[in-house]
């Protein structure tokens, strides 16, 4: 069988699964059913896909080679013995960066089982190019890793094979690197409205940010008051915060943070 | 005199002051002097623009027209008196987010003052292109107004006019948008050390992560565990933090944050 012709399920229409289901589709891969516990989000990347959406578990086509399970971590280990029953002969993966390979064993009869873990922040609103995508892949066997590769490979340039430990932390850093990151731009948002600014003019620091540690290190990129250590502003700050405690906390554990992490480098130096 | 031959002395030789003074000099302005309390940053500085070195403020040249401040707020405001004793009527401007334009009024007798605020991070190490900062420009009277828009306008196209107190939430906003965020960066580096993976693999989400906010406001480009309030994925993580007690409550805190946010953006649109 040629890969390009391997036929797919896709378990979840979220964010994830829209993303991911629209790149296989377009690199030539059919698609041939998408479940999601809600009908409009299954319906919606079904027609997208041109293919059938279904609602219930029960009703998952047994003819695809590959089930690719993107949902909730919570949803996933609840709908597993449903989803597998009677299609454990199939090669199954998951996309989520922090469940372990073995969670595939919890379902007796399953021998091809594997994770494909694109790491980025996917929203269905904006379609990305996975070329660039770092796809993180485990597998229970090398034949099933191969098959993993094959199909990573046709969507990015950027495939690696990661463990359940490493795939994790990678994770952990992704939550810090980009769900932190963009909350930081929200509530930097929250503070131009209050003065009626737009959140446009921060667009170049943010750009610039961003762009620095591609060539620095972050803790050599780092700037601002706290890496300074400069009081007068810190003080003025959370004095101009008192209105928001819960932003104060973050400021201030955010400043101390950056102040230890600069004093533990310059121990380092010494 | 034109715009172009505007003497100007720089008093500061840090990030900021050597990011600025290479700008200007490249635009035409004949940088007189350099002041820094270090003989090692006043010369080096001087040495990149060609001018002389001070580390003595009284010996500070009365000959230049535009005297541009960019020191530590602290130091700033230490060095206030001593620095514009003899040169009271000079055109006085500092660079600071988060220090009001009436600061100068606490010297007697300066009667031309002001603010520019280049938004950016700055390091020595990286000159960074003007062009697309925003510069944010305060003054005490329309004339010296004209004049710092003058300056402001051969280095960047994006000059405004802001209030102290705007200023002051830019700044903040700032401190959020780039220096929390680049710290983000530098706590996935740690937890992805820890585990022999190089940080590079972050780069195509950092940058998907800035490049988002372009199209997206920040609150609809949040993803994640925390805004998709998947306890499990929390609670996997917040365990794997456990020997990281500081990264463990930045991590709690910055989830909640989200989910309140999120719950917040429901709450207005029923």
């Amino acid at each position: 069988m040629e890969t390009s012709t391997f036929p797919i399920v896709l378990v979840g229409a979220g964010n994830l699964a829209t993303n991911l289901g629209c790149a296989l589709s377009r690199a030539g891969f059919p698609i041939l059913q998408v479940y999601s516990r809600s009908q409009e989000s299954a319906s919606a990347l079904a027609g997208r896909l041109g293919c059938e959406a279904t609602t219930n578990p029960e009703k998952l086509t047994a003819d695809a080679e590959l089930y690719i399970v993107a949902l909730k971590d919570s949803a996933l280990e609840t709908l597993l013995p449903e989803m597998l029953r009677g299609r454990e002969e199939r090669f199954w993966v998951h996309t989520a960066g922090s469940i372990p390979l073995n969670i595939w064993e919890r379902v007796p009869g399953v021998k091809r089982y594997g994770v494909l873990y694109p790491m980025q922040t996917f929203s269905k609103a904006r379609l990305v190019d996975f070329r660039s995508i770092p796809i993180l892949l485990e597998a229970n066997a090398p034949a099933q890793m191969n098959l993993l590769k094959e199909v990573a490979s046709t969507l990015s340039d950027n495939v690696r094979e990661v463990s359940s430990r490493q795939r994790r932390a990678i994770h952990m850093a992704a939550v810090f690197a980009c769900n932190f990151t963009n909350h930081c731009y929200a509530l930097a948002e929250k503070l131009l409205a209050a003065e009626g600014l737009p959140f446009e003019i921060l667009l170049p620091l943010i750009d610039e940010t961003a762009r620095k540690v591609h060539t620095l290190p972050p803790k050599e990129a780092q700037t601002g008051p706290a890496i300074r250590y400069d009081e007068n502003v810190i003080q003025k700050h959370l004095d101009a915060l008192s209105a928001e405690p819960k932003m104060q906390t973050l400021y201030r554990l955010l400043s101390q943070s950056i102040h230890e992490a600069a004093r533990e480098k310059l121990k380092g130096k010494k």
